[in-house]
């Protein structure tokens, strides 16, 4: 992954219209952006020497602010794909399992 | 995972000698700026559309490696803060309960 | 809730047909009979002044436990009950809805 | 909440005098009681077939407490055993490294 690219994270450049997430695409992209934010805020907070657990508190905000986005991915997952699957009449357990695998992986992280 | 800019944020500025991170600060910065480039890169994945499993893999991935960083920040707090608050014969409890806030915060995050 | 009851988890009493877990049951039951007997086993570490590193290590074993039912439960519920509200022609929002809060329960616990 | 049985797991048998947690022995294990006790119910809770999701939410509830419990404990061992190790001018690493390791399980758990 490199991030040298300056068209990066132009919301504009992605196709954007044909999937699940186009309505929330710009609320989304922007909670990522202060996420971000706040992962540079850690780093300058370090590098500025800031007591630690001040530095921790900031972590335990990031961290949380990740986890809420998944929380709404997840939820969107479940709303569209699962739901799509079952409902085009073929088999959702394809879908079901990538849900629950990615639960899984959220829980643990 | 490269962010392009050497300069941004840069960490040879803080005072740095005098905190207890100093000695791992290289590699702690560098930790950072790498989850800084992966929450970049979740944000990358919305804007093209990558399908939400995909983005929710890495989501976790970031999430692990800012707890990582926390649980080596919280180490480094126990080994010198609480550990210098006890050997110089004052009450470490102020910096007991910090540590032990700091944790509840990590473990409900 | 009460547990004086001789008859408690008691698996051959409960109707046991008609829900999705049924197929499960005495796998699920078993699993969390060990839970138990796992919160059991703390309780006697600590009334027998055991380490507290070690009751540590049991505690994060059996939250460990809990936490993989729980997904085996959330996969059960996409699976059946999400799943079947879609293929049903109803609208499985609510269904949805219920899945995702009792993910964030689950991330957040 | 009541486990119907005072007698099993006595608590009142363990040495109990010589560990830091002695002062706070019996509200431990009442908590620790408690919490099997909410296990049970998730036990029958199976059972009876009772709705999945209502399920999960008993499973968060002692999923939360056992955390809680395990916050307590680490606690304890911060504020006795790392804190005592660093002022008996013995080296406390061991008891911070052992420390660290017990938080990190507890985050990923």
């Amino acid at each position: 992954m490199t991030t040298g690219d300056p068209t990066i994270g132009d919301p504009t450049t992605g196709p954007g219209q044909g999937y699940w997430y186009a309505e929330d695409k710009q609320a989304l992209l922007g909670r990522l952006r202060r996420i971000e934010g706040q992962v540079r805020g850690v780093h300058r907070m370090v590098a500025e020497d800031t007591y630690c657990i001040d530095v921790l508190t900031q972590i335990s905000a990031a961290t949380r602010a990740l986890q809420a986005v998944a929380l709404g991915l997840l939820e969107g997952h479940l709303a569209h794909c699962v739901v799509d699957a079952a409902q085009d009449g073929g088999d959702p357990s394809a879908k079901v399992r990538e849900a629950s695998d990615a639960i899984a992986r959220l829980v643990r992280s």
